[in-house]
């Protein structure tokens, strides 16, 4: 069976999937019978027509000389961003064209309209590449565990963060230091606003988040915080204490409710998503019934992503739909009222009586303390008190903080990372 | 839309199969707009009456009003063996029905004739329950991973070998030991000899060679050695060389040709298989182009179990088709002439001149060796000498082993572990 696709968007991504489809073409059709053909590509860049030729495939500068032809049945959308990517994607819809696409933060924002659109018009979203990358995340939770109530995820899910804070850890250099490292390989853009500081995280946590729950959460209303306030010294007190620290999109669900957030956390040092190094992704995710379960693979570039895109192109081809999820009735749960466990570290004055001033904070906000350690002795200079307490409300223990980074002999901001027992 | 099912077999994935799908009915009602009712419940012995009585499902000890019943859209099959589960599939697939079975024995031996009947009938067979458990790793591969081809496989599929492996590492104990343990916490059959000689590995092997290739290879043909012989020692030198012993599916295809086999293997420490414990599985895939991925949970056990098989259920009732693989032209490697490299350990007299000896064999054979270490004195009496050869042909190691365990300073059978890169 002949299958006609257009993609729009001739990046990294973009050429690797012709090239997955031009090598792989025998083997697609053995294993499903479908001939997929690439009708047309677009870039605006009319420098990209030279790729379309390489294919022997027609290019063109303009999007809609795609989701207009009639012979194209599905689009893939490549270029990312907000605007064009989603005028083109309801119009492919609204042309009662199915869409691929590895659009994580156009599905985060915009997903509940994509969706509903594409129900109505009888069409489907593939998305699989949009989260981690190769790995089949997409497909293994909305088909695979169809049948199960997803409790909690625990997920590595922007490989640029992970490699950043891998290096810092492997060669004991600064965040700066360890992001031109990771800008110099390609593996961080120039402006890494996004990969640094949990935004591309969220993005993907959002779209998990509607497999398991059918709901798109306000992307407002979800904590989010980065790793550019992590320094090597945390780093490395986190190795003392035999954890790692980790970008981790979290989501815990009770009952009704849901605890999601995007922070760093302090991750024990035997567990799986721990020794995740590099640029690779993974995701944990505690299932009833199927138990535990953890994924893990290359979660971006071009070649390995390719191949969630080319799988989303069959799988629609064959004709496959994809479940339409519907809402739960879920609410999220305000993230100051989330007990945790901290690692707190501040800088303070080498002098007798601070130990006391800064428990005396904790105790009166009813945190109590499990760890303590003062690093070094430098009198009169400031130096690093570590403490870990036991498992406190976020409203109190910011309260404290603010409290103890008014303290003169503290030498504010003070760091907390939340450790997680996952 | 409203889908009929029979379930025949309620030992504990059944069971758990019932529970599941009454415990989640509206997830997956919310999740895919499907109504999947239990029509008929069938075992062969009549006290699990009370089973089909508690979840007020008809009960039959006649499996031919299951398959024959025209209201029954899919037959699920957990009773496992050959006969008559062959029968009894076979017979659902001749009256149009579609199957779900996690019966991997069957499938491996007679999977060319049921999916080549199910394609022939317009019908699905499901059999994600049948590798690994609750891992929708069928789903990943055959339809994730539908555009990638793959190179290499290494699976940890049977958990009870993983158990007992686990267990004599972590506790210090003998083989027969930990096997006895995992016999009394209902780990291990009383006859453990699929489990642990391997042939329950094998067959999940065959699955996936079948998904990746579209090939159901020969059972005879694939070299398939157990856990039986690993004695406490060798997982302790196993350590001090930083490896883990582990029971693997192996799979490397290299242009035609394609090198396929099971036997304990000596992981690197620092590789995740090896930190797979307790009775997990996990599989790594080296693909192209998704790159390698990792799937892991859990592998048996009728609760997680259940997840996959309901999985299978809804994915089928939703009408969507898997893709029926057609065969690559493709033929195993000889086993003989596969390299490898090896720990070989023999129990020799402590005497001089015995290494020379040994030492001369491996040379005539034209294996070079990179470690030796002969664990302590004891002269006179037998003490362990272990080895490590670099890459040699599996057949000039066997013959050197003959030679060596001729050799009148040696206590025969000498061991022999192969260790993977992976």
């Amino acid at each position: 069976m002949l299958k006609k696709i257009g993609v729009i968007g001739l990046g990294t991504v973009g050429q690797e999937v012709l090239a997955t489809l031009k090598r792989n073409s025998s083997l697609i059709k053995r294993r499903t019978s479908l001939d997929i053909a690439v009708h047309k590509v677009c870039d605006v860049k009319r420098t990209k027509g030279k790729i379309a030729k390489k294919f022997s495939i027609p290019f063109t500068t303009d999007p809609y000389s795609i989701i207009n032809d009639p012979e194209i049945d599905i689009v893939v959308e490549l270029i990312g961003g907000i605007e064009p990517a989603y005028t083109l994607i309801k119009t492919s819809l609204q042309n009662k064209k199915s869409i691929v696409t590895a659009n994580k933060a156009l599905l985060a924002k915009q997903g509940r309209l994509i969706f509903n659109l594409a129900a109505q018009k009888g069409v489907s979203v593939g998305f699989e590449a949009s989260v981690c990358g190769a790995i089949p995340i997409i497909k293994g939770v909305s088909e695979g565990l169809v049948g199960c109530e997803v409790d909690k995820i625990f997920g590595i899910l922007n490989g640029t963060a992970n490699y950043i804070l891998y290096k810092m850890e492997k060669e004991h250099i600064s965040f700066e230091r360890s992001l031109s490292q990771a800008q110099a390989k390609g593996l961080a853009e120039q402006d890494p606003s996004l990969d640094v500081e949990g935004g591309d995280t969220l993005h993907k946590l959002c779209i998990l988040i509607y497999l398991c729950y059918g709901v798109w959460p306000s992307l407002s209303k979800v904590y989010t915080e980065g790793i550019a306030g992590i320094s090597l010294q945390d780093i490395l007190y986190a190795q003392e204490l035999n954890y790692r620290i980790k970008l981790l999109a979290i989501a815990k669900k009770e009952k009704k409710s849901l605890d999601l957030r995007v922070h760093p956390v302090m991750v024990p040092a035997g567990h799986p998503l721990s020794g995740v190094s590099l640029a690779y992704n993974a995701v944990t995710l505690h299932t009833h019934p199927a138990g535990e379960l953890l994924f893990f693979g290359e979660g971006a570039g071009g070649v390995p992503t390719s191949s969630s895109v080319v799988s989303d192109i069959v799988n629609i081809a064959s004709g496959n739909k994809a479940f339409a999820r519907k809402e739960e009735n879920i609410k999220l749960t305000d993230f100051n009222e989330v007990k945790n466990q901290y690692y707190f570290r501040c800088m303070v004055q080498d002098q007798p009586g601070v130990l006391a001033q800064i428990s005396r904070i904790f105790a009166s906000s009813k945190i109590s303390i499990s760890y303590v350690n003062q690093k070094m002795r430098n009198r009169g200079k400031h130096v690093p008190l570590i403490m870990i307490t036991h498992e406190a409300r976020e409203k109190e223990m910011k309260k404290a903080l603010q409290e103890i980074d008014k303290l003169s002999m503290v030498q504010s901001p003070s760091q907390l990372i939340r450790i997680e027992k996952i």
